[in-house]
Parts: structure tokens; sequence; C-alpha cells
């Protein structure tokens, strides 16, 4: 199962509407017969991967698959009718199939005889469809909140500058994230104002050849000029005010997890929506002591109605060029 | 050197106003024939211990020793008179003594005939000695200030509430950094409204046996029974407003590094006056959105005005019995 998961994440694999998956054959001595893992939506499963090549000698096989084989026809076969096919004599797998149009695959495979167990590594093959496996169990996308800070909770000072609150080190960083997205979301507000183009680019500044879905909410029309409405990406116009509308309508689209860039109108609407699911914060070293608040008054007036996180994780951005180290604190809702 | 290094922070040595010390002597091998720390002001120095240990042996010997060999009788006689009078051939120190009562030692050995090297791994000499050897070179104490803080700045809520900003692993850790300074500072404001008593306790919350001074500053007469005023630790008034003149008089009672918690306003006054040498940051991992800013207004009003620091040390303080995790960011002056 270690080896599956390890195929599951195996890097290049685009982000898209469906798991990652790993599958790994092994004969009777436990030795590996063939191996697979899903490309992205479209192209064939875990499964179908490590079958084709196993060729004959999968037949009473042990298939060990870190999701439980599909039980519906989609873009491909379901997986459990090939892997009963093939004649294989016993399925593990980790994490259960949650989505209501591919469950029963365990099922399938029992009443045709074949040996089933669940359940194995179960933890560490969720958290590698961390936002699949949500957006399918709660049936919208899994909401990831970024903001840039300084120590003291300023996003600018009183005049409005901002400079070396985000370093460019957390600026190429955001990039990062972005592209372990499938959408980025952002007000028309910001929009207007800003303009950005919302693009993943890489480390040299090139945009990447697969492009999140940008999204902008909000109700007024946009003038065509708008640097997001360009065709160097998929753009989706999200026309409500409503965090659980936008959410419901990039569910349809088969979205698993947004990155939500502000600004702060739109944030703060989420927030209070509890329609954020983890944050990412950049926090500057800096003071302030005055200035534009990062984070908007969400009308919480007694500590215990604070939005309580759990920190998921920490890391440490070191300067380039004589610039600030930024910290980028993850955290989960709880 | 490296050796000497290691003595110099051999654990178990009260904070006070001299520096940390370890010497090293040894033969024309590279052998030790002894070795000595200070264990703090009124005790023998780091090379009177060694040269305790070697007698007769030391003579012709090397003496590695952290800093230079001071120069002067205070409550024990100068080391570079007793390194002469062993009859040690060479001497090497790591960081030039810098104390104007103590300076010379070096030219002392010089023209006794020894052999003289300084500067060797000066600036881990120098960061073991951070606070002292900043205070001996400015001419007041290093000033550490120590805030908490939820993710987005604030340090209680609309109503006041504050709980779970600090968690109880953070308050430990405030203790544990209250015993490295030899002064905590605070308001008058604070003792009128808190009373807190401003003592180090350890992890089963029992006092220390060696306390910090505790220093209340303002100009205002406090009621006699403030617990700060009672007899587990010294505490001296500094009846001023101005934090200059309060570092000034804690320099002259030989104080090195001041662990400033607050209130407010002082904090405020500090920061303004520029003399918040280092900043420690307990982050908790949650959002208010508005309520009491952990930092004061400090009159900022654009972005390049920004206290500007740098990030030394980061550390995650991991929740105990279910409390959450919170961050612990320390950063110093640019
Ligand atoms: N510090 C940061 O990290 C950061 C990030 C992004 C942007 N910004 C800054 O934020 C500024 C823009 O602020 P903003 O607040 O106007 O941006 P915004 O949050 O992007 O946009 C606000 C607009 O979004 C629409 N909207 C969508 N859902 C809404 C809801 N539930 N409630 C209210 N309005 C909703 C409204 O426009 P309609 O009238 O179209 O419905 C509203 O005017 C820019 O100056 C930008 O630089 C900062
Ligand atoms: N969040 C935290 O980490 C933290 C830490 C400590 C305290 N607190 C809270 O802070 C509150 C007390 O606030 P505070 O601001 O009154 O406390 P403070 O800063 O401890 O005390 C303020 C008082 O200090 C004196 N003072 C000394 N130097 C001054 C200067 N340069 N400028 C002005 N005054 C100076 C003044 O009193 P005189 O009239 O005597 O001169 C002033 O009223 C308490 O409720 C406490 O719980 C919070």
């Amino acid at each position: 199962m270690r080896r599956a998961l390890a195929l599951a994440v195996t890097p290049g694999v685009p982000v898209g509407p469906n798991p990652r998956v790993g599958c790994v054959l092994i004969d009777d001595q436990g030795a590996v017969l063939a191996e697979g893992f899903h490309r992205g939506a479209g192209t064939p499963h875990a499964e179908a991967h490590a079958l084709a090549e196993a060729g004959e000698s999968a037949r009473g096989a042990t298939a060990v698959v870190t999701l439980e084989p599909c039980n519906h026809t989609g873009r491909t076969g379901p997986c459990a009718e090939a892997l009963i096919r093939a004649g294989v004599r016993r399925v593990v797998y980790a994490q259960p199939d949650a989505n209501p149009v591919a469950v029963g695959g365990a099922g399938r495979l029992r009443s045709a005889g074949i040996e089933v167990e669940g359940g194995l590594m179960i933890e560490d093959a969720q958290e590698i469809n961390r936002a699949w496996t949500f957006a399918i169990a709660r049936r919208r996308p899994f909401v990831t909140w970024k903001f840039a800070t300084t120590l003291d909770g300023r996003s600018a000072a009183a005049d409005g500058t901002s400079r070396w609150v985000s370093s460019r080190a957390a600026r190429l960083d955001t990039h990062r994230l972005r592209a372990l997205c499938d959408t980025m979301l952002v007000g028309s507000g910001t929009v207007a104002i800003d303009d950005p183009e919302l693009t993943v680019r890489d480390e040299v500044d090139q945009p990447l050849a697969t492009q999140p879905l940008r999204a902008v909410m909000g109700l007024r029309d946009l003038p065509d000029d708008r640097r997001i409405l360009n065709d160097r990406a998929e753009t989706v116009r999200l026309r409500t005010r409503d965090p659980e509308e936008a959410l419901a309508t990039l569910h349809s689209l088969e979205r698993r997890h947004v990155f939500l860039e502000g600004g702060p109108t739109l944030a703060r609407a989420f927030l209070q929506a509890d329609l954020v699911d983890e944050v990412v914060a950049y926090v500057a070293p800096m003071l302030l002591g005055s200035g534009t608040n990062a984070v908007a008054d969400l009308g919480i007036t007694t500590i215990s109605d604070a939005v309580h996180l759990h920190v998921t994780d920490v890391h440490v951005l070191e300067g380039h060029e004589g610039e600030d180290t930024n910290i980028r604190l993850t955290m989960r809702r709880k």
C-alpha cells in the first residue's frame, strides 16, 4: 500500500476533478507484477494501467489500490468489472469511494467471489486526496483562503501602501499553492481595482501549461478589457453574492479545491458563512500599529465566537536578495 | 574553542551582569590540561578555574578562552595577571572584552611576552552573550518585548475577553524566556489592573530559586498590597515615563536583558523610542476581525516607516490537553 500511495502522488499529474489513485498488483509471494496510477480526468484509472501491464499474470493476483475500485462507467469503464474479468483473487484498498456515482465497487467485487479488504492506511490515502475527499463528502469544493499580513495583522499602512507585506518568496509560493488547486476565486472589486491576470506562473515567471479555472464573484458587469477575461486560462463568472451558491456552481463544474484570494469583502463573506476550510497566512516581519486590517470586521464581539483554527503547517520562506524572511502559517477550520 | 564555547553555556549558571565564559588549557600537542567556566557574578572567572585545576602543568600551555581575559580587579583578580603568573605561553580568545572597566587584557598579556590571538569563532561567542555584548557596547540593556496575538493581530475581543489567545504551552514558554533575562519590566497600569506577581515558575508551577529583578515603570504611587511588591523577588520602581531614562537606571544596576511584558502603553512608548531590540510574538490560531489591537497605534502612516524586523526563530508550541498549538515567532530589530 505504501508503494501504491507513492504511485498516486507521481509528480506531473494535473490537478482535476478526479482523486489521485495508485495501484500495485502482487502475486502470492508479494512480488510486484505491475503498477499503475491515474493520470487525470478522461484517462484510464490506476487499476486499468496496472491490469494492462500485468496481462495474463493478473489472474490470481492481489490488487492493492489506494481507493475503492469504482463501479460506474464514466469517461472510462468500471474498474470493479475489469478486476473481475482479469481474474484477480483479492483486492485491498485504503479509502472507500464516497463519490455517489462510483460507489459500490467493493460490493460488486465481493459478489463476484473476490476477497475484499478496505481501510488499510486510510488516513494517508485521504490526506493525498484531501480536497477531493472533502468535496465528495460535503458536495462543495474545499476552500483555502490566502492572505498576507504584518505580524500585527495589517495588510497595508494607513496611506494604502503595502510594499514588502508580501516578499517575492511569498508571491512565488502563492503561485505554487495556486497550482495545487483547480479554481482561483476573487471578488469583482479586486478585478475592477487591481485587474489581476490570475494565472499561475513558475519560478521563471512563465505561465504553466495547465491553468486552474479563474472565477470572479459578484453581480456587476466587468469591462471587456480586464486581464482575467483573456485567453490565458478559462474564466467563469459567478453572478451572485452568496458564497454557498457560488460553491454549488463550482461543485457542478466538478471543482474540488478553491483558492480564495480576496479581496477583503469576499473573504469576509466566506468567513461569515463559515465556508473557509483552510487559511494560509503569509506573515511579514514588520509592525505597523495602524492601517488596513488583514481580516475585516466579522461581527465577532466575544472570544468564544472567534474563528478557531488548528495549525497544520509552519514554513519559513527565506528572503531572496536581502528581502525579509516571511512565515507561511497554514491552519484548518476546527 | 568549540569546547570552550560549550563550557561557557554549561547549564545551571544563573543569569547575571557578567558574560558567560569558558576556558580550556591545552599543551603543545593539543591535549586538554584543564577546563573552566564562569559560574556567575562574584565567583572566579573561567580562567581561574582552569588554572587552579591545571596547577604547575599550566606552565608553557595555551589558554583558549571565549572572551578576552580581563585586566581589572573587580569582585575577582585580573585574569591577565593570573595567566602571566601561571607561565602560560599563548592565549587564544574569541570575543574582545568591550567592557570599559575590564578592557586591555590582550595588551597586558602581550607586554608580558605572551603570544596572543583574538577573534577565533567570535560570532559564536557573541551569540552566547548576545544581551551582554549588546549592553556593554550600547550602554543599556537589550530589550525583548513579548506579546500574544491572534493570527489577525488582536489581543482581545471587542468585549475584552481574551481566553485562548495564549495557550498554556505559550505561558509556560514565557516563564522559560523570563528566566533567560535578568529583569522583567511592566507599566504601572498593568500592575494596577492585573496585579501580576511577575515571578518565574517552572513546569510544575514552583518559583525558581533565582528570580529576575521585577521593574515597574510609571509615575503613580502603587498600593502596598500589589503582589509585585512581595518578597518573592526583588522589585525596583522606575519613576519615569521615559524609556531611555528607565534603561539608563537599569544599566547602572548592571542589568543586561530586559523582558518587556507590557502593557500596551509601555510597549508603544518603547517601540516609538526605537528601544525594542527583539520581539517575541505568540500567535494563536484564531481570527477575530475586531477587538483590541495587539500593537497600539504607533503613529506610522506609510509602509516605509514600519518597524522592520528580521526573523531569527520560529517555534511550534504543541498544545497540551486539547489546547491549540501556538506559534512563537522571534524577530530582531533590523
Ligand atoms: N490584502 C490582500 O491580500 C488583498 C487581496 C485581494 C485584493 N485586495 C485589495 O482589495 C481591494 C478590493 O476590495 P474589495 O473588498 O472591493 O474586493 P473584493 O472582495 O474582491 O470584491 C468585492 C465585490 O465583490 C462582490 N461580492 C461578491 N460577493 C459578495 C458578498 N457576499 N458581499 C458583498 N459583495 C460581494 C461585490 O461586487 P458586485 O457589486 O459586483 O456584486 C463587491 O463589491 C483592492 O484594492 C485589492 O488591492 C487585497
Ligand atoms: N496583551 C498583553 O500581552 C498584555 C500585557 C500586559 C498588560 N496587558 C493589559 O494592559 C492593561 C493595562 O494597560 P496599560 O496601557 O494601562 O498598561 P501599562 O502600559 O502597563 O501601564 C501604563 C502606565 O504606565 C505608565 N507609563 C510608563 N511609561 C509611560 C509612557 N512612556 N507613556 C505613558 N505612560 C507611561 C503610566 O502610568 P503612570 O501614571 O504611573 O505614569 C501609564 O498609565 C491591563 O488590562 C492588562 O491586562 C496586556
